[in-house]
């Protein structure tokens, strides 16, 4: 790689090559996993370029080309599946600094990729009291770019579906890596080439989603004796066609009241907890149907508590998706997760079934959502780790009772998916990318044409750096 | 019954006793039912009387219970099974002149009773860009607690469900038909007991529902060739959760094409419609998934048109529920209709079935919409009527086939909907109208408790006021 005449062509761009900086800005939370711990560690860019403009950003972009150099986006490295990490060095392509909130109409908002979500939510109330339909735990810190190229839903999708749904991006810019990159723009079917494609074919410059009304959204905890009780009423409560609800997720005991250190006090350790996001004027009804419940028990209600009192408690979607897994990792660093699919109608006798055959080795940890129009339960289970082995037979087993495995420790999109070659987003990297120079690696299609999806063998990267 | 006495004590208050303008707001849309007009078509009050506050309205009912004089409320009078129709005479309270909107919230609005849909939205979309999650198609004419209090969805239903669901009223105010009439204030699971109670056990003074976000809605028509087809394509749509739909109908050929006049040179007679209210930023993804349908038809989208040639036609909510029935009724009045169920997750081959059972006696008219947390469709099917007992028959076929029917012949709250005895509506009515003097006869197990639901006979009130 030609570093220096690259920096040359760069002069006036923003860029840092200080080792301890780039190593950092190479990161993700990658380390959730032992797996891509072991494997990833070692990996780091040779450069991190900060484009503020999108003029800036396609003359990274040509010189990158020129020099063959790869070049791995990252929008603020919130993601756990080392998505954003630069598997063959080269420029790490920071655009944290496209962060412009564009244009907010009712309904949908346009932004740079970089965009914090919490920041735009700032914004898009302020301006018409609406806010993103959804996002991951990560919202304070998460980009909106990011969260299109490498999430899949999160809080909101018991209302909305996920990402993959139609109407959940509206549109698209990238950015293509060609000699003269063009900028395309994306709506309708097409989106479907660069969501959720790691940056492989396309650099975002911009999107456009729709937006939900903004409520006061109060968190509810709810405590019951059985699993089986608290994920049968989140699943009556998901069901609910008529209450504004934006998170509900079932945490099994001992988690909560383990490690969820700031709500210890209300929480019992024999308890299930289901946690809630209800708007302010659905809580009534909420609690209606709960009392339906005899054996729940309402263990936090913020709709009833002071501010005094709130104050230093995390929001309630920091205790869910992967926030869970990130409070039991603080406590006890052996933690890992899964993710997990309990597909409708089965997923209740599903999720006990499985909890009664793993007990406390993998604490459940539910996510309702609506998934093909139905409401059924994601699972992100927690998993005391002990061995490589012992976690890939866990995951065989989820398999075999009828639980489809997204498999958090891979580094692929394939393997973390759908186990096969997304034959569009293949296609768009052939004309997007023809040189194979955005985020190398993690494309198994592109980088192995031949590689057998059912050979249970995990893919390895041979691009990939080696360690030291 | 006294109604001199009764004149003198509302002195000061609006009263008409105009024999043509009584019989007139005596008088809903009973006569979409050949049935309901035959028993109902004499039926009037003695007097009505039109409060214009809360104050009037308690000094009314005081006044009636004293005389012992029956009352009956009415919004704007466009229900469909007589509901409020004074079947024993007496007072006709009209409610239209309560038609404030007294507060406007995030997610909220607190109204008045008589208050018009399409008023209210006006004033909330103004406010703060909400409208209305639930309206009829009579959006502008219906009053708010008259939909409350015989309505069960209708537009919106695709995304919110029911009235019957929590979440979708917020909070009543009632009246109490005592020597002292009581204002009582209902929320959370009380709510069943005054919602869709024809005002039998209360008359709803104040009436607080949820809000959406108001959009620009976009009225689109797709056609198929056959009706399965249709009912795939709408059911798939339905089930997108992150579209921002709010109407989706399909109506079965010709009708389409027959009855919608001012739509008919986009229409065919040989495609059944599926009529679609999309918001304006989830159009192209709409027509994305429509792409998928290879038979599907884009008839109309006016989105692609302008306002000139939108001039003049109405919007597609009046082509849905109700209006499809008068539309037909219109060009050809010999047309009834009924309201069936098709349970999920069989609804498609239920309505195929039917269908094909009937060919163009019974035209299929579905309405999506979001029944327990799942899609499916409710039926408002046409019927070419030729007698009573063939209208019986075909109830009674599709029944026996597996789609439940909600008689709208009838117009006693049970035999139209679950044929058995509300006990908590009852309950409430000992509580509220100890004389039994509101809304006679449409409470059978009121009337006769000892009335049999699995005889199969029409119940007939004793004091339903004689002909002539």
């Amino acid at each position: 790689m030609d570093l220096s005449q690259l920096k040359s062509d760069l002069g006036g761009i923003r860029m840092e090559d200080n080792e301890k900086i780039v190593l950092q800005k190479s990161r993700d939370f990658y380390w959730y996993s032992p797996v891509l711990k072991r494997q990833l560690d070692h990996v780091t860019a040779d450069l991190v370029v900060t484009p503020t403009s999108k003029d800036e950003l396609l003359r990274v972009m040509a010189a990158c080309w020129r020099h063959d150099i790869p070049v791995t986006p990252r929008g603020t490295g919130t993601g756990n599946y080392g998505q954003a990490m630069p598997l063959s060095g080269g420029v790490l392509l920071d655009l944290s600094a496209l962060d412009k909130v564009l244009d907010i109409r009712p309904g949908q908002v346009t932004t740079e990729p970089g965009a914090i979500l919490a920041k735009i939510d700032r914004q898009t109330r302020e301006h018409s009291a609406q806010e993103l339909r959804l996002h991951p735990s990560t919202y304070n810190t998460a980009s909106l770019g990011g969260f299109i190229a490498g999430g899949s839903g999160g809080v909101g999708s018991i209302k909305w579906g996920g990402l993959r749904d139609f109407g959940n991006v509206i549109a698209l810019e990238v950015a293509t890596m060609e000699e003269e990159p063009r900028l395309l723009k994306l709506s309708g079917a097409d989106l479907h080439k660069v969501c959720h494609a790691y940056g492989t074919n396309g650099i975002i410059t911009e999107v456009t989603v729709p937006l939900a009304p903004a409520y006061r959204w109060v968190d509810v905890i709810i405590g019951f004796p059985t699993l089986r009780q608290a994920a049968e009423y989140a699943n009556d409560l998901g069901e609910q066609d008529g209450l504004a609800i934006k998170e509900l997720a079932v945490v099994a005991a001992p988690v909560p009241h383990d490690y969820f250190l700031r709500h210890k006090k209300y929480l019992a350790r024999d308890r299930h907890a289901v946690i809630v996001m209800v708007a302010d004027f659905a809580l009534d009804a909420m609690l209606a149907l709960t009392d339906r419940y005899k054996t729940a028990d309402v263990l936090f209600n913020a709709g009833g508590m002071d501010a005094a009192e709130l104050k230093g408690l995390p929001p309630a979607f920091e205790l869910a998706w992967n926030h869970t897994t990130l409070r039991a990792l603080r406590v006890d660093p052996a933690i890992t997760y899964l993710q997990v699919l309990y597909p409708y109608p089965n997923q209740i006798e599903l999720v006990e079934k499985i909890h009664d055959r793993f007990g406390d080795e993998v604490p459940a940890h539910l996510e309702f959502v609506r998934f093909d129009g139905k409401v059924t339960c994601f699972g992100l289970p927690l998993v005391r780790f002990t061995s490589e082995e012992r976690l890939e037979e866990i995951m065989a087993i989820h398999e075999d009772m009828g639980a489809p495995i997204f498999n958090p420790h891979r580094y692929t999109l394939e393997e973390g998916g759908m186990k096969q070659t997304d034959e569009v987003q293949l296609a768009f990297k052939r004309e997007a990318d023809p040189k194979g120079l955005l985020n190398p690696g993690k494309m198994i299609a592109w980088e192995n044409p031949d590689f057998d999806f059912t050979s249970e063998k995990t893919y390895l990267f041979p691009g990939l750096q080696k360690a030291g």
